[in-house]
């Protein structure tokens, strides 16, 4: 989903009145990123509040290059990083996960291995439908075990009818209700993956919005967050319980129409520039965020790792650099921290954010052989040297953006100006200091195998054997097209 | 000021507090147009209630270009069109006008002549400073006489600070106040034009905003409207006037940074894409408009017309052609009209929308040799075929967008398609209609006169003389760049 997709972020057809009822209740966040530009390793780093590069969702078999968690892929989430439902169980709380995980599907990487005690959803996106001979449908689990696959036992139709959004909405409101009447703390990673391709949404959306299949599936959604939020008032536990809402990666420019909208900035999903990785993000917590608030916190969905653990009582380790900040501050009193902003792709640092300011290491947006083939990061958008097909290198030389002023990153600051100086003075340090420090994760992103695809995740033999057999072991490099 | 360029409509820094509680506490209008792409043309619409090419602000001396009111302008608004206060004097309002007028500045056009009562205010872009001799700085009337000059006597420094956005704030206070005790029906046409290059802002305003400049005006610009409506409601004649926002054109993109933003919407201003028409827009009448109101009417600043009319309770013309609707209904009900919506440039009709399509006959943004000279109006943009920099004739096989699913004027929809041929087929007829009966005005830009420059205003031979000597008449035709 995109920045522009929500009507309080400007979606012309104002189609968000849930969404944008919770931003007024709450405080919004123009300023929010992911902490990639891509699902599997923006979702890592939100549940370790770790960078991908540290956490290891990245591939160095190709530089810059966007990996992510297909059913061929080999790793996962390493049993070394310390999970945020790790760190929150500490204090009592419940954890469960809805939707889709995308930390890796083999069996030592499934969410209740690494802090969650209850799961619905799926391990991969719900790509298909697969013919079960060369590729398997994408299992569904219901907690340890496969309770059917997409396609099969869970619908998508063609024309994008399914009633998913409403399960994994009816999961979370039992949850909710069953951790209301045990009087025990709960999280709720509700991971709803319907704007993904391929869109789905149920019966009753379909058609209704004004955007097409994208706003139906939006329009859902929004819906969804509305009953969520209903129901903790109606159980009396809204003041005690803080929701954020936000999104893995921008809006996916490149499905055009279908894709979502990231409204005044640059390109999408992928990519380090603004469309790629700013979030439509807000936080909800009655008689604790006073309404109408509007927070400009540089903030990323690490944060959410070391607030969630400050609110919930529990230390953040500390024999690892953890990336995320406490926005507890930033929640309760409307302050502001200055934060550097690290924009990567795959194993290479593109871009950071010290306040209005952006540099660009890097820039990218995918190779002109693949763009000839019709893939566009950036439809309509061509900026001379910025939106580059080659991996360009700008870091003697850095192209710098105020994009408070620029959000579409269209006019670059020019070098011989005394601010370009000045602010290129204060990033480098900065830059430097990040980069000598780092110590990258072993990645986990490098190597792709047949054999590992869901053919037999664990509970297919029973209810009848729904097990595959695999084909055997090739395990080679992952190919990772941008 | 540009359709993206208030919170509510999405502008990221989220700096317009006044006015996202106007929205918030009245009706917005995420559809509402101006009724050109250019200044003079779209306020002449405005008043008359008329599409410039019938109340003859347009040039057919080159074809589809912008034509406007510099300062060697011959022509103006005819006598013949009766404007919005010629209408609201027959019920007893009085009309004051504040700021720009735009509607020819030779004293025949001057705004007392054509139905306000007052004036603070200039004929002219606040352009300059001049030298007073091969061009004169630019007079600021007060009522039929000039009060000074802009840069001599109305000061705007280099820096941008001025205070004349205050002056015309306390213009509008002064005028409401009297009204108010006189108990006297009112129509303001609070026109300011600090927005408009060269940008200017009062000295508390300036340096405040998140993006330069352009947002301090902007930022002032929501201080003046928040104290226009707090000053209605503390009168209690809040519940008995309507107070209608918008803009006469989309951001000028090609000023860059400094010309606003037109949020997820192509181009800008001098262009028939989205962005150079589509305004942000906003109705507030306490007691009769309900709060959170959003409408999606097709609107126009020529709806204006109408709708005043209709609520002063006296007939529009019925010996002419009006464009405008009465968009009452809308205001009291949210209902919505179905409405051709005309997108003219110069003589020539670019676009018409219906519905959520907007189907373009000619396309064009500046000519190549323009362009190349660094005047952009869709910098950062390019779309095949759509930003053409010929003027391109699609008139026998239009270009189609679907603007609710693609805002952007990025994918056309495929002239193969049933969807295509059905739209087309019914928005043809409705473009031979129009066209068939259209009674073009005579076109009042097309001919240029240094002599008939702000020389000698009407009172400059008053408190000193202030009156310049007028060079020999030269009268040729007007050019226009685009
Ligand atoms: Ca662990
Ligand atoms: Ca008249």
């Amino acid at each position: 989903m995109g920045w522009g997709d929500l009507g309080v972020f400007g979606e012309p057809n104002k189609e968000t009145p849930n969404l944008d009822q919770m931003a007024a209740d709450g405080m919004l966040f123009p300023d929010f990123y992911s902490a990639n530009p891509l699902c599997s390793p923006s979702r890592a780093a939100l549940l370790s509040g770790r960078l991908p590069i540290r956490n290891g969702f990245y591939s160095d078999n190709a530089h810059a290059r966007n990996a992510y968690t297909p059913q061929d892929i080999v790793g996962g989430i390493p049993d070394e990083e310390i999970l945020l439902p790790e760190l929150l169980k500490k204090a009592g709380y419940i954890n469960k996960i809805v939707g889709k995980w995308h930390l890796g599907h083999r069996a030592q990487y499934h969410p209740l291995k690494h802090g969650f005690d209850e799961w619905f959803g799926a391990p991969n996106c719900h790509f298909g439908p697969y013919d079960d001979k060369t590729t398997p449908n994408i299992p569904v689990y219901r907690n340890a075990e496969m309770a059917g696959r997409y396609y099969e036992d869970f619908k998508i139709e063609k024309n994008g009818e399914s009633n998913l959004t409403q399960m994994y909405l009816q999961e979370a409101l039992t949850f909710l209700q069953s951790q209301h009447s045990k009087d025990q703390p709960f999280f709720l990673y509700w991971a709803v993956d319907a704007t993904h391709d391929p869109l789905y949404a149920s019966k009753p959306f379909l058609g209704t919005s004004r955007r097409g299949l994208y706003g139906d599936v939006v329009r859902e959604l929004d819906y969804t967050i509305g009953k969520i939020l209903s129901t903790l008032i109606s159980m009396g536990v809204a003041n005690n319980t803080l929701v954020f809402f936000s999104s893995d990666n921008g809006a996916a420019t490149y499905s055009k129409e279908a894709g979502g909208s990231n409204g005044p900035f640059l390109c999408g999903k992928e990519t380090t520039f603004e469309g790629g990785m700013r979030e439509p993000s807000i936080a909800w917590w009655p008689g604790h965020i006073k309404p109408r608030q509007v927070s400009h916190q540089v903030g990323s969905l690490m944060d959410l790792y070391t607030t969630l653990a400050e609110l919930a009582g529990v230390d953040i380790p500390t024999d690892r650099q953890i990336d995320g900040i406490s926005l507890v501050n930033t929640l309760l009193t409307n302050t502001e921290k200055e934060r550097p902003l690290f924009y990567y792709r795959g194993n290479q640092l593109m871009a950071v954010r010290i306040g209005p300011y952006k540099a660009h290491l890097w820039t990218w947006t995918n190779s002109i052989e693949e763009f000839n083939k019709g893939v566009n990061f950036c439809p309509g958008e061509e900026i001379p040297g910025v939106t580059t097909h080659n991996q360009t290198d700008h870091s003697s030389q850095p192209l710098l953006f105020n994009i408070n002023k620029d959000p579409g990153e269209k006019y670059p600051i020019r070098s011989t100006t005394a601010e370009y100086k000045q602010v290129i003075q204060n990033i480098m340090p900065v830059i430097k200091e990040h980069l000598s420090n780092l110590k990258p994760g072993k990645p986990q992103l490098n190597f792709c195998d047949p054999a590992v695809m869901n053919w037999a995740p664990p509970g297919c033999d029973k209810n009848g054997n729904r097990c595959l057999k695999a084909p055997p072991s090739n395990l080679k490099k992952c190919v990772w097209d941008h």
